[in-house]
């Protein structure tokens, strides 16, 4: 199959779109899942304007790729590229076509996988809260491996879970086992995790081999930078990093590393909604790191346990640029990353008398609580307070 | 009512709520609507951590706007606020609770006002393609007005519609009108069109009198700021600027200019699905007049004849903080905006004999169609080429 992967490249050097190969590799994937479709359609599925559509189709149509006896369809050098080298060899495309059509994420056809789910994180290391782990519930790791789906993130790539205490890869697993045809799903998707976990890996690890696929599982603290082997290699990370800036940075950093340097790929980052002003610094950080924030999905993640904002966080879908995509951290990172003993936190306390609010924190007049009771309430006498917000 | 008002700067503060006065308002309008609301139902109404809500709660109950003794309620101080500063009073809550607790955009409730909207769109001036005009579908108006409810920035409120040759200043119109009690809408939002087309402000002039309502039409070029009587004073803006980015950082620039100095307002701005690298350079210039980016609607604007990308854009919501926004462009502003005189634009030509493609542009080797035919196809002998792509 070298061949047509050679002349997938030829057609993006010749047609040299901005929004990258995986354009080219989409369009190919659409004219095998839509055989006939027309060029206006193709243009809606890629989002891309009709001339450019229609020079792709000619480029790929000159290289014996796509056939255009009909609509648009591929040749029998292209379908077996789209199903050996693009992983769709063991799809089912009806289940697929059925959940690609459906606006939204419908669970419910998923009832048996997220029950199996269930069952699964039931069974899953306890959180281990200094380094931040929480449990995602089972419909949320459905969720975001749907999400991923839908986004054309999942069936023939190689995807790496940047920390993975939510056991993002098993959703994944259980999806691609919707979607398969036959029970071996080794080749419709190549996942790695890295993690400092781990109880985490070794769980991944035991119940990919359940599932007869092969989950690539690397126990490595990211404060390190990821070994030299994965860089440059991966088509899509998911992370739910620490809720820090640096955590933040850090977890994108490595991520970024590991991400092949092409335009249009996708990063699936679980986040906390905070405050406007960390919201800003977060988008002020995509920026630096060269990446788009293409999607935004409020309140996507739900957490058993987590209380702030009743266990909830936002999933934002960042998509890298060729020119600009670069990670802002790339040797040993020796701050903080997790919440807990983020220094720079900044609590405010209420007095229990009279209500005056104190922030305490790094950077502000009061450094901590031992400091605000030693001093006392400057509107009344008393020296007792409660923390009403952190963060 | 200037105790009230006095009231609400005064718990905002006690409390300094890093998301703006907008979140007390917020608070109170819930309040209204939902009397009887729990503190974890608010917080997750307001996307705040309840021991903010209630801390917020405890301060309005000291004050003596809110009511405590059945959930979350109001005294007659706080409905009084509510109704005739707040802009509730003419609003028929069942109607708009109607609306706000449907996910998503529900059209089909508001066919009589798409059709009424529809013959005034009918009517209005032929579009100007000289200022980038083009006319949005009648849906996409109303989308556009409920979308603005939903989010908490109509009712009420002081909007600015920088530019408006796609009406949006009338669709919220018609939205008022459908949440109405009383014809008498005058009190349930305070609008104001900036455009630079004399005969669109007209037309508006004279749908709104038909409406009862008083628009304010201003006559204005915006390469000019604007006056200084308008600086500081909305609370929200709407705009659908020239698809370059000059045109995209000046309609911003202006709109940041007339909005108040507060964290969390929303501008409702709609904008071409573009290329990778222009979408990074739209979100730099965000993040550069202190911008968050908070909600991105794929294709949520359809126009009529337009036929880039099948003639629809996005729509995003930006929010103001408190600390970082600031317009980039505060005085006069003489490169060019509108996307036929962008000089910066880049085009992607292709010879018609061997299909070889080659940008044309500012900045580029080659930077005019009729240098590209002078020098020839490098590849074949032809000189002759299709424009393929712009932008």
């Amino acid at each position: 199959m070298q061949d047509v992967q050679d002349i997938v490249f030829k057609v993006y050097e010749n047609v040299h779109l901005e929004e990258g190969i995986v354009v080219l590799k989409n369009f190919l994937v659409n004219a095998y899942m839509y055989r006939g479709t027309s060029v206006k359609e193709m243009s809606r599925m890629l989002n891309l304007p009709v001339p450019v559509v229609s020079a792709i189709k000619n480029e790929f149509k000159k290289n014996g790729i796509v056939d255009l006896s009909n609509g648009i369809g591929l040749t029998k050098n292209g379908e077996i590229y789209v199903k050996d080298v693009l992983g769709y060899k063991n799809a089912d495309t009806d289940v697929l076509k059925d959940i690609l059509e459906n606006t939204g994420i419908d669970l419910s056809r998923f009832e048996k996988e997220i029950e199996e789910l269930g069952a699964i994180y039931q069974n899953r290391p306890e959180v281990d809260v200094e380094v931040d782990q929480s449990k995602c519930t089972a419909e949320t790791g459905m969720k975001r491996a749907v999400l991923m789906l839908k986004s054309g993130c999942l069936i023939g790539k190689k995807i790496a879970c940047i920390g993975d205490d939510d056991l993002t890869s098993i959703a994944i697993v259980l999806l691609l086992k919707h979607i398969a045809v036959s029970d071996n799903l080794s080749g419709m998707a190549d996942i790695t995790v890295f993690d400092i976990d781990k109880r985490i890996l070794s769980y991944i690890k035991k119940v990919s081999e359940e599932y007869k696929i092969d989950i690539e599982c690397i126990q490595h603290d990211l404060c390190n930078p990821i070994d030299n082997q994965y860089k440059n290699k991966f088509d899509c990370i998911t992370t739910d990093p620490p809720y820090t800036l640096n955590g933040l940075n850090l977890f994108l950093s490595r991520g970024i590393s590991v991400l092949k340097k092409e335009s249009n790929l996708s990063v699936f980052l679980s986040f906390a909604h905070k405050t406007p002003q960390i919201r800003f610094l977060m988008q002020q950080l995509f920026v630096n790191e060269g990446l788009i924030l293409s999607n935004i999905y409020p309140k996507f993640n739900v957490y058993e346990g987590a209380q702030i904002l009743g266990g909830v966080s936002d999933l934002m879908i960042l998509t890298t640029t060729a020119q600009y995509t670069k990670e802002l951290i790339s040797g040993i990172f020796s701050d903080e990353i997790y919440t807990g003993k983020f220094k720079q936190t900044i609590r405010t306390y209420e007095c229990k008398q009279c209500s005056e609010k104190y922030l305490v924190g790094m950077n502000q007049k009061i450094t901590t609580i031992e400091q605000l009771k030693s001093q006392g309430c400057l509107k009344c006498p008393a020296n007792k307070f409660n923390l009403i917000r952190k963060g």
